[in-house]
Parts: C-alpha cells; sequence; structure tokens
C-alpha cells in the first residue's frame, strides 16, 4: 500500500489516502507491506518518530527504509514464499521491475490485482472533481498548440505514434491548464494521449471540463475516464511510456493489445523545465510580490518576537495572512516549515498544536514558506535571530550564508549538472567538519509543483542544467536538539554576460529571484571574504530598491536597517 | 588497428606498434580503420596537428575522432555493407559489444581474426622478454600471499572459481614483482589466474622469470603463455572476467568452452589504488628526493634562461640530470612535457628537434614531470616566469593556483567521489569565464604506472575517495598561441583530522606529497583571500624545511627566497 497515487504526486486526494487509513500514519512519504501476521509501515529517516506516534503498535511495526529493503523484508517475513497483492495503478513500470529483480530467486510473487485497501474503505471519498481552468498565453508564454507540435515533431523523429502522459504537472503545461483535484499544486488528475500528429485525448470526468473546450483547441479530443484503456488497446505501435512515472497498469494494457513500447522520459518534462521567457518574467514578478509580504511579516516578527509571547503556529498563520493581504495569492505552495530552536533541527518540521513551540530569545527560527500565484511559484528559507544568539549559531550561519552565495555568484560552462556545483554550497561547512543531510537545490515549476523535476542541485542530480530552469539554492545545517539554520533563494539558469578575458566557452549563470534580506545579526562579518561581503551588500541594495516601494512604512524602516551595509 | 595491446596499457613495446608501423602516426592514442578504397586515422583533439604531419596523405585520411565515431565512419565508407577483421586480443569485449551495437541495422559484420598488420609486417619484433624482478615486503607492505588470500575471499564470496587479470600492474601489484616489458612503466606483460583458494598461474616467457619462483610463493604456478589459453578452457564456472580491460578473446576462449562468465571489475584494482602505509611512507620519500631533483633544477633554470640562450630540450635533458644524480632514479615516469610560450599551451606537448624553442624573457615555461623510483612514482607540473611576465598571465596562473589550493584544502563527507570535487579547482577560473578541457587529477600507483585507476577528480570521475588513494591535482589554464599554465601537486586521501565544532561524520581530506615552490613572481597577491595566503605561505615554509637540506648551497639560496612569504 503505497502513499502515491496513479500520477506520482507529492499530494494526494482524499480518496487517495489509502496509507493514512489503513495505517493512520500521516506522512507525505512511506508505505505499507501487510501480511497475515504482520504489517510494516516504511518510513525513512524524517519520520521516525512521527510514524510511532500515529500507528497502532499492536497492528503494525515501523521498518526503517531504505536500510531494510522491502524485498529483503519480505524475504524474512515470508521464508516459505507466498504471493504479495499489488495495485499497478499505483506503482511505476521500474518499482515493480526493481522489486521483482530484488526478490528474484525467492518463492515469493508479485500478483497485479485490483486495490485490496478499495475493496474494504467503506466511506472512501469519491475521486476529485476540482474545476480545470485555462491558463492564459500572457502567462503560458507558448500556445498549447505550439507545444504538442513540438513535442509531435519529437514523436516523429523517434519513430513513436503517441506518447502517454500521466503526470498532472505535464498535461497542466502541455494543455495550458490548471487544476485543483489536490491542495498545494494546481494541477488537474487526468490521462493523456498525444498523438504524433499533434493531436490529444485528455481522459477526464466530464464536470471537470465546463466551458474549456474552446481554450484547448480543436485537436484536443475530451474523453470519459472510463474510456482510456479502450483508447490505450487501440494505439498502433510504437508508443513511449516513461518507466518511471507511467502506471504499470499502462504498460500491461498496451502489451496485452500488441503494442511495442519504447520507454522514454515523459517528453513534457524536458521542456516544461526549460521557461521561456513570459514565464520567467512572471516568475520574477510573484517574486516580488511574495519578497513584500516576507518582509512585511520579518518587520512583524522583529517587533513582535522579542516580547516572548509569540508561537510557532502564531508565525505560520501570521506569515499566510501576508501572503494573502497580496490578493494575488492562490494558494500557499507547500505546507510552511517554521520551526524555533531544536524543532528547526527537524528538517521537515510541520509545526502542529502538539509540538507548537513558544519563541524564545536566544533561539534561531527557521522559516520555510512559499506562494502560488498565478504567474509563478515561490519557496523562500529565513533564519532570523530572536535575540541574541550564541558564536556556534552564527558561525553556523555564515557558513551556510557562503555556500548559498557560491552558488549565486557561480558561472559554469554550459553541460554540467547540478551535481557538478554542489560542492561549491558546502565548501565552508565541510572546512569546519560540518554538513546537511538533504540536496542544496530542486527545481521549481511555474504556477505549477514547488518541486519540480528534472534537475536539482545535489549528489543525486545528473540532468544538464540549461537556461530557463528555476532551482532552489538552499544550503542549511542542523544541530540535533538545538538548532537549524537553512537560507533559501530561487535561481533561474541564464546564458552568462560576457566578460573581458573570457575564452570562446558557452557558459551559464544564475539569476536570483528571492529578494528579502539576509539576516544581517547572525553574519560573522570576519569570516567573510571580500567577494562574499561585496555579493551580500549588493544583493541586500537590490532587495531594497526593489521592495521598499511594496511595503507599509514600518516594514520600509525596519527594511532599510536590515540591508545596511556589512 | 588499435594502439593498444593486449594489456590496454598507455605504452606498447616495439612489436605491439602495428598503428606506427602502418600509419607513421606516433601519438599515444588512436586507432586506423584500412578499407580496400581507403584508410582513417581517428586521433583526438592532441593529436590534431601532428597527425597531418605525420601521415602519407595520399594513402590515410586524418579522421576527428570522437567527433565521428568509427560506426558512423564506416557507415559511410561501406554503405552497402561489408565485414571488418579485428584482432580479439587487441579489443576488450566491451569495445566490441559498443561497436557492434552502434552498428546494428547496417550490413556491417565485425569478424575476429588473426593479425592482419602481422600477417604482413616482415621485420615485427619479437615480444618483449624484460627481466621480473621481486618487488620487496619493505616497499609493498603486504606479501603476495596476503593480497590472493583476501582476493580469494571475495571471488569464494562472489561464488566465482577463478578471476582472469590481463593488467600488467595489477599482476606486478598481485605478485609483488616489477617488469621491464615497456618504457616508463615497471610492469610484465603476461596473463595470470587467480584462484578462489589463493592459488595462481601466471602466464610468461620463462626467459622473463629467472630466479624468482622462491619470491613469488609455492602456490604460485609459473607457465608458458601458451599454456594460457588452455587454461582457460578447463576452468569451471563461474570465473570473473574483466569486460572494460580483457582481451575479448578470453570471454571468447571461456565462453566456447562452456564456461560461464561473470563479467566483473578486476578485483586488483581497487585494492591497488588504496595504498597501505608502508607504500604512503615510500611514496613521501620519493617525493622529497624528486622535489630536491626539482629544485636544483629550477635554482639553475632562474639563473640560466634570463640569459635566453636555453631551449625546451635543454630543460628536459637538465632535468632528467638533476633526477639521475639522485642516484636513485629507475626511469622518467613519463615523456617530460616541456613547453614554452604558445607550445605550453598544447597540453600534451613534447618537445622534439622540429618543435624544440627557444626559452625567450617574457615568456612562461610549463614543465610536467615525473620519476620512477623503488619506492614511489612522482608527477609534478610547474610553471615558471623567464623575466618580467604580463598581467593576463599572472591572473590566469593565480586562478590556477587558488583551484590547486582549493583540492589540496578541502575536507569532505566519505563517499564522495572525484567529480564532486571537481568544481573547487574551476571556480576561479570560472568566475573569469575560463576553464580548461582536462580533468584535475588522475589517479597514481606506487612505483607502477602515473597513471592508474580508478579513482579520478574531473566531471567522469565516479568512484568513491577512500583513504590511501593517490591523485593528482592539477588545474591548468590554456591560452591557445598564447601561453599554458598548469600546476600540480600530487595528493594523498587521508582521514580528517578532528577539529571542533566538528559533526559526528567520517570525513576525509588530502595530504601533499610534493614539495617545491611554486612561482611566487607569478602570484597576483590582491587575488588571494587570506585563507588561499595562509595555505601557500604554510606551504613554501614546509617546502623550505623538508628540501633545503637536500640540495646544494646554490640551490638552497635560490629556495630561501622562492619560499619568502607572499
Amino acid at each position: 500500500v503505497p502513499r502515491s497515487d496513479a500520477h506520482q504526486g507529492e499530494n494526494v486526494a482524499a480518496r487517495d489516502e489509502r496509507l493514512c487509513w489503513l495505517t493512520s500514519f500521516t506522512g507525505s512519504a512511506g508505505f505499507c507491506a501487510a501480511l497475515l501476521d504482520r504489517a510494516g509501515v516504511f518510513i525513512d529517516g524524517r519520520y521516525r518518530v512521527q510514524v510511532v506516534r500515529e500507528i497502532a503498535a499492536d497492528h503494525f511495526s515501523a521498518v526503517h527504509w531504505p536500510e531494510v529493503s522491502l524485498a529483503d523484508w519480505l524475504r524474512e517475513a515470508l521464508a516459505a514464499g507466498g504471493t504479495i497483492g499489488f495495485d499497478p495503478w499505483l506503482h511505476t513500470a521500474k518499482e515493480i521491475e526493481k522489486l521483482r529483480e530484488d526478490l528474484a530467486g525467492s518463492a515469493i510473487e508479485m500478483r497485479a490485482t485490483d486495490n485490496l485497501v478499495d475493496r474494504i474503505w467503506e466511506d472512501q471519498p469519491p475521486p476529485p472533481i476540482g474545476k480545470i481552468v485555462a491558463y492564459p498565453l500572457e502567462h503560458a508564454g507558448q500556445s498549447s498548440v505550439d507545444k504538442r507540435a513540438v513535442l509531435a515533431e519529437g514523436l516523429r523523429a523517434a519513430k513513436q505514434v503517441a506518447a502517454v502522459i500521466t503526470l498532472p504537472d505535464s498535461i497542466a503545461w502541455l494543455l495550458n491548464v490548471r487544476g485543483s483535484d489536490v491542495v498545494r499544486v494546481p494541477v488537474p488528475h487526468g490521462f493523456l494521449i498525444l498523438r504524433d500528429d499533434a493531436s490529444a485525448r485528455l481522459f477526464v470526468d466530464p464536470d471537470k471540463v465546463g466551458g474549456l473546450a474552446g481554450h484547448l483547441g480543436g485537436d484536443l479530443a475530451l474523453d470519459e475516464p472510463g474510456a482510456f484503456l479502450p483508447a490505450l488497446a487501440a494505439l498502433g505501435s510504437v508508443v513511449r511510456v516513461d518507466k518511471a512515472t507511467a502506471p504499470l497498469k499502462i504498460s500491461e494494457i498496451l502489451s496485452a493489445a500488441g503494442v511495442k513500447i519504447d520507454w522514454g522520459q515523459d517528453p513534457c518534462i524536458l521542456p516544461k523545465a526549460r521557461k521561456n521567457d513570459v514565464e520567467i518574467a512572471g516568475t520574477v514578478a510573484a517574486h516580488l510580490r511574495d519578497a513584500a509580504a516576507m518582509v512585511e511579516c520579518l518587520a512583524w516578527l522583529d517587533e513582535e518576537a522579542p516580547k516572548g509571547a509569540l508561537s510557532e503556529i502564531d508565525v505560520v498563520r501570521r506569515l499566510e495572512g501576508f501572503r494573502r493581504a497580496t490578493n494575488a495569492l492562490l494558494d500557499i505552495s507547500f505546507e510552511t516549515i517554521c520551526g524555533a530552536g531544536p524543532n528547526a533541527a527537524i528538517v521537515h518540521y510541520r509545526v502542529d498544536e502538539a509540538s507548537n513551540r513558544a519563541i524564545k530569545p536566544g533561539e534561531l527560527l527557521l522559516i520555510d514558506s512559499g506562494g502560488q500565484y498565478i504567474d509563478g511559484t515561490t519557496d523562500i528559507t529565513r533564519t532570523v535571530a530572536v535575540g541574541a544568539v550564541g558564536g556556534d549559531e552564527r558561525a553556523a550561519f555564515t557558513r551556510v550564508l557562503q555556500g548559498m552565495i557560491a552558488i549565486s555568484r557561480v558561472r559554469w560552462p554550459k553541460g554540467l549538472a547540478g551535481r557538478d556545483l554542489d560542492a561549491l554550497a558546502r565548501q565552508a561547512l565541510w572546512a569546519a567538519g560540518q554538513d546537511y543531510d538533504h540536496g542544496t537545490g530542486h527545481g521549481v515549476g511555474t504556477y505549477l509543483s514547488v518541486h519540480e523535476g528534472p534537475q536539482g542541485i545535489s549528489r543525486r542530480s545528473d540532468v544538464a542544467l540549461e537556461p530557463g530552469m528555476i532551482l532552489s539554492n538552499e544550503p542549511g545545517y542542523y544541530r540535533p536538539g538545538s538548532f537549524g539554520i537553512r537560507t533559501e533563494n530561487l535561481l533561474v539558469v541564464r546564458k552568462a554576460a560576457q566578460i573581458d578575458g573570457a575564452d570562446a566557452r558557452d557558459m551559464l549563470s544564475f539569476q536570483t529571484l528571492t529578494f528579502v534580506p539576509v539576516d544581517r545579526r547572525l553574519i560573522d562579518v570576519g569570516m567573510l571574504n571580500a567577494d562574499e561581503r561585496a555579493w551580500i551588500n549588493a544583493y541586500h541594495s537590490v532587495v531594497h530598491d526593489k521592495i521598499a516601494p511594496r511595503v507599509c512604512e514600518a516594514a520600509r524602516q525596519w527594511l532599510a536597517l536590515a540591508v545596511a551595509p556589512i
């Protein structure tokens, strides 16, 4: 029983909360293997504590994944062998292939079945029927017809008659629509078949579509979800399917119908990641709007926090209030992370009534949040001092900042991946024997998912960075039980500006999108070199110029002090 | 017709110089495809100029590889199809598999045959019969019997009855011997079968072995080369063969005999790369000896070069003379690179009578050289100013030095590969729009090959760095037609020292092995930050302490000035 739905998103609809319904575990990642005599809930390092609080110990046991693999756990639990049922809509072909390889030589068999949870979940909610709305050309920058024409050319070149698209943000991007089937990510659940003649069929509940037909264009047919499988079976050969994202069910249906499959990446993924000029301009506008809300919030926080009466939840609510006050917020882009003191050391901390903590002077407060706006998606982390904080905190904050600056400033030859830059973000921490156990950056969508592939900055990011890709730049440092630090700006990849004395090489660089002060009280200026100091002063100067006109007088006064040169 | 022999080494014996015999091309990498009506000599970027000078244009044409692949060239030249013969001793299974994949769908067939060059090369030299000598335990640090026992345990764990070893440096390392079949690299040509009971059979010409039997130990059998193929055929299943290094012939023989093959890396490669404490101590001693010779040479050069009468060849000869004067030099470890002015911009430049250039004031001189000593292999590059040089040269030299220092100083969490560190060496150059088109570092052997895998520092180096691995650290900068810069030290990976405030993480760092001054006249001090300046001053102070007692009075005086703080 995985946490995922048929679309492999981070957020799932109520109907798809099978893992939570079965086990009571509410985390955003994990799965359960339920046997006749035992059930394991597999969770990663983020959820070790939470899972124990949530599951019933007499029925479920927590399994530390990936240290213990599903295959190893099954081999031990089913030494004599057995059959494991799974829903082929909820697992990708790659996932099941890997599991079958891992189980090779055992007497354990994986068998596709209808969903065994759905059979017994009596009051299971219906599938979501969130409205699908047009995403206008003034924000998308390229018509759906144009996008389909380009992708169709790729299909013809690869001698593929069609591609099957199952990722909601791919569908949203390709059709220039947005949806409302899940929270935080404005995408529609559905399936799409794109033909090599640039025509497409979208399979969704007709109630979701309303008056969209005109927007979608004549070569896009709308169909009931029930028509999807027969349509697959009727496709000729060869069809492109993404092994890493499409439900296994799709390749099973195609194979059973004699359709030849070419495994290949969802063709929307790369062009969606390379934002066009209109999308970048929109994202810039969204970031200025969002930065003003952040600055209002930080000014308020500096006024109120030292009084000692604020809690983490107070800050989360107030911050969302400032974002809503822009009159442009469509949703927050993910659940706000707001951790004070030791809570900030829990990397994926989400405050709730039980964990909520008073914000005490002498502590650091980490706030990681973002907004969904019609023209772009934001994601920003700032760590601020409440009163006077210790030297260890300031030294670590400064090292994290040095890493953030190194990534902001780097210019690199075209062709490199995020992996090739990751060390720059960590170098200062490494020199002090410190590091952080998460990637430095993830891709970000345009009024789409705040976590978007394929690019990233981490040791697992092998995809070449290309102009137009948006990434986060968020080094951190976490001392468990004590404090946590993260500083995050978003960046967009650009062709590097010409400079004197440069080689004749294509080089790329980042343009910063986020304009919010970094807490200068936490910077140990003596640790910075001249270039780093110049960078932060120049950044703060631009922050002031761009944001001061956008905030109230009190915040403007706060901002003037917050950006004073160091 | 490849340049390689059956052992895939960088240097080949006279008998194996088939490519040169056929085409007159003398470069160290390349291959020829000879058809009935045309013949292509495939060479990479290093040899574009040289190849044209050497091959006869009426019979051969130069092909720019890898821009033009062999498969693409063959498809065009043999549009109607045809059969290409190749010697299965000179190509690995991986190489031929790849070529066959690339030719899929064409009517071109690859057919193994006896060597077609050997058939017509009437005065082909005989195979080398260089003596094999014992490499004593005091330098090897671990007995061959112990090494074989450890590897045999690995074979048993993998359920493999034997491994076939075809790399000469693997054989030299495993048996604690050295050979003399090729120049520059003290290895014996031969083949070895290691069994899972730790016994081994070495197949070499008996003339090469002399009185070694006692040193080699009772469980090592010596055999004629002719016994190798029958011995392969008699092996039971499963046998480990390295697809990337073993001649295709070996897997063909095994398969024909019904022996099952497990493709896997030559089991010597990783343990050989992780030098033990005795090997590291030997390498340190070799580097101090070699550094003294370098310092003598640099002192002499500073005295003589400004007079304007020296050529590149003069410097090469004199440097080798200083190394020979140590009375410990067994060979140079590769052909010395010594390039003045624009010649230094040719990355793999080897001076000859035709290219030899006078060393002129106002130019940079790049010297990349190394020695083979009984206790270690050295490799060092220094770029020195002859008279006053320009600002571009000094700025680029300083950036290269910043990269060299960044790698020297880095501390990183265990598990990372050289690829994850490479950006640190390039960051300063990138910021100026500059870069270099070679890796930052390669592995180095211990009185073995100066280029040794599997580790490296480059965007192609995915092997985790481990304690004991020796690497070069050699950023550079090349302005074609104008000047070239490279600064190279060797390093060994160590567990990082404990420091206050560090996380509980296993971290690694480099220990520098090379102790020769960096030309301080070329450093633009204002470009360095405080840490970099401190590093170079501390390095020079250690250089002085270690090397001053080892050189003549004149060199000592030169050294005192060369290491003055900046």
